[in-house]
């Protein structure tokens, strides 16, 4: 069984019921998640052997954290204890015109301040075929970034494969940072994730003539997106979804696999949204499951496109499809006829 | 008032919170229901007599079924108590290109187990007009197939109208064992409810060149299989639903009914699914009412059809909307505007 | 800051969760609101000056919708106590074909049955800018009307302006009674807010092949409904909103404004609905604050119909919004994307 | 099998969850009860054949009411249907020191303004055996005192049993209104059940040196109230509730019945509070039920307060338990230990 | 009408439904209260006009908070807006023997980080009667300590009384480091409510032979204290909350109060507790209510006493009880009788 | 660490929320266990490495129960996959007077349909040190015991420690049937917990004087009993929970262990109950926390009383507590004091 490991922050997600406004919750509906967490569970789930790094505060909410990654068969072995509190987001589920918001209390968690000396990259990595990281943990702090560094540097020694979601978030870094930090992670960086958006933030690199708020698609400018990506940084394959984003309700939603020869186009699904968090790292999690269970290129972004579809359908932050309902949606049934 | 029997099974029906998976589940929705069931619920509450046979445990499971069918006002006078449990089915409802999930835990239930000796069809049927029942009823066990034939004869015997939905359930038999049991069970019929794919896994029926996985309807083929049906059973009227199921969420619903001479066509409504399960017994409830109260065929197909578009926004199994409310649709006033 | 007064019913509101009908109910989800409280909650969310005038009884239930209102920043200084009741609605959301339907409780409220010395006008409006009022208060008994009518003949005294949404309530009074009382008030009104079914119902003034079941629009017609509400009473504004009810899930949204001189008409909006109610006091509150802030009228408009397409995504009454996201609306950013 | 009818009052009952106080409900656990129809409910849940006669609006709202009887095997079928409005009462529940609340919106509800021309009394009451109601009935209006007044003589004249719970509401009117129509049905009662408070509020009659708020029991004042109630109205039997408010959440619970010649007097529990509301009718339902199936007077009263004990773990208004599982407690097995 | 300022924070509590751990939660109880907000929300509700200041983020759930005060009556005027974060408590309710856990993550909150510049205490101040702050506010940060100064400066400067609740928080800070920052600020207070527990870990002061974990009380002990607080810092007042701990579902509850000569002793009520916390504050707002309409010392403290034995049966931080409510209890009425 | 394994059934448990009955259930609040499951968490809570052996359908259900135990750390490894159905357990939560019901629907679950050659013990006891069973798998079906004589073998023959809890099970087989399969598994045991009506049950060994409804105990008939259970099987320990029944709110809770020599008794603790179910769980891992991590035998025995007290107040089956937390009340502190 091919093992994997990702490395990133787990939050406590409060999220308001139903379509309720912040200002009208009693209640917050509670889970964990987090982009690398998402990731990994959810490969998890497909079967793999996934472990998951990360720092939580020794207390009963932090221990809530490890207990939702348990639950669905991640090893927790090697995180650590300790740190002053665990991050968490607010979210407030949008419907049609009015979006989905989130408002993050993320600072001081413990992995933003967890040290160097919490991790053993070689013993984390003993035995593992695949590292996964995000460009959300480089972003908490300085001392996350040279974790990070660690890790990646570790991961190319020992032999590992090395993906990223480079995953911009403008509330932690300016694009100056990202660019700066970021670039010092891509040589070790085999499988490069990112939209249009995430390369023109953080890398200065743009395509022309897409105005992402319109909905419209230019595949031919994801392209040369993913060429300048390549060329730069030397990656083996760049990968990018492509939202249509109609409205918080509909979204049409495909991706396209750059081998740095020959680009790949999904299928297209247009999905009705249940919960939108996590739709880029279900993706992510489909695409590198494809990749490291060998499927051909183009299945394996079918794969990826597809099982993300199928996330924005279910609530939480993580991906809990089978590879059958995965496979079954690939083969052309979006029927959505009753399984009895 | 007319008055109409019906035998079948009653379940605990355990549905997930919202669009849950059923691992992420902390409580189960709980309602009572079934195919005959939720015919007999809705005559109920169309206004007519309706009585329904089954056979429960007496512990206060057993006893909550009773209750749920009481509130809405069937008669629950003959169901036999005993035995050793009562089946229940889980679900999970879908959403987009995410199918809804039934899995069920009904056998060894207490209708399962039932003996002929539980019911006298000559009490039974006293003073009934019309005995509806399903091919789920005999598919649970052969006592139960040799119940449902007990009452098929009284029923033929005492006068009173016969109306089966076919419904095949691949988890119960296989199409053989269907083929051969319900073969029994068509002579005492005059009204038969069931799709194309019901005639062909039943009776090796099939209608050409439809694919159910793509949402495309073909009316004739319909038809045919309509015709198939009359000839080898001498039904009155054969009536099938047309599901386009183009996901989980978006539904084209129609139907169509023939009377060995000519084939009635519905309206067709495009429907926003809130709950899937109980579609086609709430069409058959309706057709059964239009009958039993003699309007038109035309008339008495487009009440049903609208009957069951409704029955899609309704949680639960049943189809608790008036005959005005179905009336109010039939006339054309879909437009969902706030009554007040 | 603009400083606003509303004068109406605060109701109590009993709404089944999800999408149960009234008899599955084990819960009702209880919020406080009404037309016209809920115009003064949404300008008060806009950060006007808002205060509601209104009576309710002396005990938990009145002080709860005194609360409800606190919440939202409403002044509640001058609301007085007694009475026997506070009115009650229960409201059952409908989906696809099937419409919502709404239960009124509300015959002998407090407000219902006040008396004249309950309010002191002059107190009351002292410093206010703006008196909102609508149809439905004078509908809810003489005493109530003879109030309205004190209000709009202090306002007017003391220089406000007033305006009305003529909300015509069927289950109030006869459209004979609403012309003849609603006829008394108008004198004193400056911005008229009502649709076409409003103004035929109250004022006999009709439009012209329109068939509000069938969801279609004609501008012009609704055009020449304004054009002779102004010249009945000489009214500065008239509005109306277009809705084109596809079905209870899904409308069309957009609006017009006419000036008596030129109609301006806005963007539609395709919107997926959440809640349905109060859509209408949305685009009052909407319009009334483009206008008291002197938007041109286009924008005014505007700002008006993206503002209430965003308040049927919003559970209960009132239109939780801040300016900021319905001026991102106005400016075309629907797609729903997440902000974090 | 013994049937019995109650005459009264069903209403929508709203609380709020856990132990919130009204001002912090954002929602409300819906359900219908009201003195006789809770003791209607409890005698067909002990197997009786019980019929209850009220009086429901047309809408949905009067049918939950219906619903909720019907599902307890209660036969509704004599039900009244028009007027108004259901009547409403909200419930908050107190612990420990805090008194539960209760806030009655039953003014103008369909019983209370019901015509006599809506029952016809030999119909209800052919084959019955025994006839129950409270002062409250009366209590809501003259109209309701007449429809009472003729039932009770409709009883008495076709040979039914009368009992009567005297339950005087201050709130509905005062005790000369209570003394004076009370005093013309007493003469068709067999059987009283009313506490002290009652017998001096409705009737003057009291017992010396008790003080209700302490909490103490004087079983000769009792006795002394009961003799007094026989030698005026020659009533069989009295039975009296003895309850000690230790605090919201702790009671004694005992009571007496005197047959004119001798008192009986129960052994007492302390019980642990669920819900307060409907002690007194499962009181009176128990009661009933030993009178009517002959029981001896002391195991009767047994029989009563056991089942009134366990009323008070039950949310909601009526008494759910069983007969067997109200002789096991009585047998004094109150260990509460775990039945498997 | 008397007028009130407290200072200090509010922050956000998540506690776990019903008796849940926090490792169980799959969804929090939310609402907003501190220390120092809950005796203001306690004030405003029994109608003195209290006003609150602290600081909260800009972002909806700093405005949630601001919204919960607003709600209970509370002037949210002055309440700074800014910082970074809102603080959070996670609560686990205990009940018998185990404890409820409080989890703190309120660093870096916005009141902890504020800036003097952020309040105008002459104008907060202007009308105001009296100030009252907590021992948590200083302990919050070295700038909350000089702001809370600031505060008791002015307001001695403007001849407001001033009280405070010593509050020992251990997570917060040190003896050492409390006892310095206290000293500082008590020059300035009128009234000193602090247990046992606070005065020796905040002066150093003890009393003989009371261990808090065994639930005895020693009241010349506490007298002692008492004393020697008055005879340190010239308070007018002391009073202290007794507790005695049975266990987390039972307390006994009274308090003692010293004005420097005599000491007063409440009654004592012993408490079925539904929510602990919050329970001081109430105590603390009851005596401040006390003293502020100038009750005698002795009704002073049975109507604080009386106050917080009823809000230990409130869930959520805040006594919303009524004066009423308070009064009854203090008059000897605990039966717990349904209030109808 | 030490490491332990558990073999037995994983259930749905289903139980209705508050105080609901059975028939007024509209939801389940869902959770898996079991007793030798909740052994199995609780071990795996206290810190040691804890092994469950099962057998659980392929579907999501199956799925879910081993969710349930992962997320809590148990190893699920060797748990079986297959056959019909997960059981299920229907509870309803009892108060003073009215017990708790379990309703049982466990027949044809897949662990009483496994078969021999699911389980390879020499793997599944592979450095284990504790093997733990309880009467109720043997009592499942035949193929159940003989996989559990299969376990005790394997166990004896690899030098682990055997443990069980006798949980004599009416429903499941007759005391006959009981007494001759549970003698072939008793020479494997070390450790035998099991109160008196278990030994009189299972083994026909009873204590005088003892009437369990009555909530008295005698210890010196319970210390008898163990002796003749020593005598009888040679077992190294016997220990016993000594529970006394007030009412379904408030039990007395003490132990008593019995090395062959000397009886030791535990403190005795007043519990006021949230969640009866896995009482005696709790009890059993405290026992075997203590003695596996060598206690001296009276703290064990304080260890295993006060874990299972603690265990009173948590809902759900599993005893979520942890060691610290059982040492606090072990030392004396039951106070309930709010931990901050």
């Amino acid at each position: 069984m091919k093992r994997i490991v990702t490395l990133g922050e787990i939050m406590l997600r409060l999220s308001t019921p139903g379509f309720e406004r912040f200002v009208q919750a009693d209640n917050f509906d509670a889970c964990y998640g987090g982009g690398e967490a998402n990731v990994c569970v959810s490969l998890a789930n497909y079967g793999l052997d996934a472990r998951f790094i990360t720092k939580v505060p020794k207390h009963e909410i932090g221990q809530s954290a490890v207990n939702a990654l348990r639950k669905y068969g991640v090893d927790t072995t090697y995180i650590a204890r300790g740190g002053e509190r665990l991050g968490i987001y607010y979210l407030e589920s949008g419907a049609s015109q009015r979006p989905s918001k989130v408002i993050y209390d993320r600072a001081h968690a413990a992995i933003a301040e967890a040290d160097s000396s919490d991790f053993n990259w070689k013993e984390i990595f003993d035995g593992i075929d695949w590292f996964h990281f995000t460009g959300i943990t480089p972003a908490l702090s300085d001392k996350a970034a040279g974790i990070t560094l660690e890790a990646c540097k570790a991961a190319k020694e020992m032999g590992l494969t090395v993906s990223v979601d480079l995953n911009y978030r403008k509330k932690l870094w300016t694009p100056e940072k990202a660019g700066e930090v970021m670039a010092t992670l891509m040589p070790y960086v085999d499988v490069c994730i990112g939209n249009e958006e995430d390369a023109e933030k953080v890398f200065g690199i743009h395509a022309d003539d897409t105005d992402i708020t319109k909905g419209e698609i230019n595949h031919e400018a994801y392209e040369g997106v993913a060429k300048k990506l390549i060329e730069r940084f030397g990656f083996k394959y760049v990968a990018s979804t492509l939202r249509e984003s109609h409205s918080a309700s509909d979204n049409g939603w495909s991706a396209l696999l750059y081998d740095g020869e020959k680009s790949y186009l999904s299928k297209k699904y247009d999905v009705r949204i249940v919960d939108r968090v996590g739709g880029g790292d279900s993706f992510a999690s489909g695409l590198i499951y494809g990749l490291i269970t060998e499927m051909p290129l183009q299945e394996a972004l079918e794969f990826a496109v597809a099982a993300s579809a199928l996330k924005h359908t279910i609530p939480g932050d993580a991906n809990l499809v089978s590879t059958e309902e995965v496979e079954t949606l690939m083969k052309g049934d979006g029927s959505g006829r009753v399984q009895r």
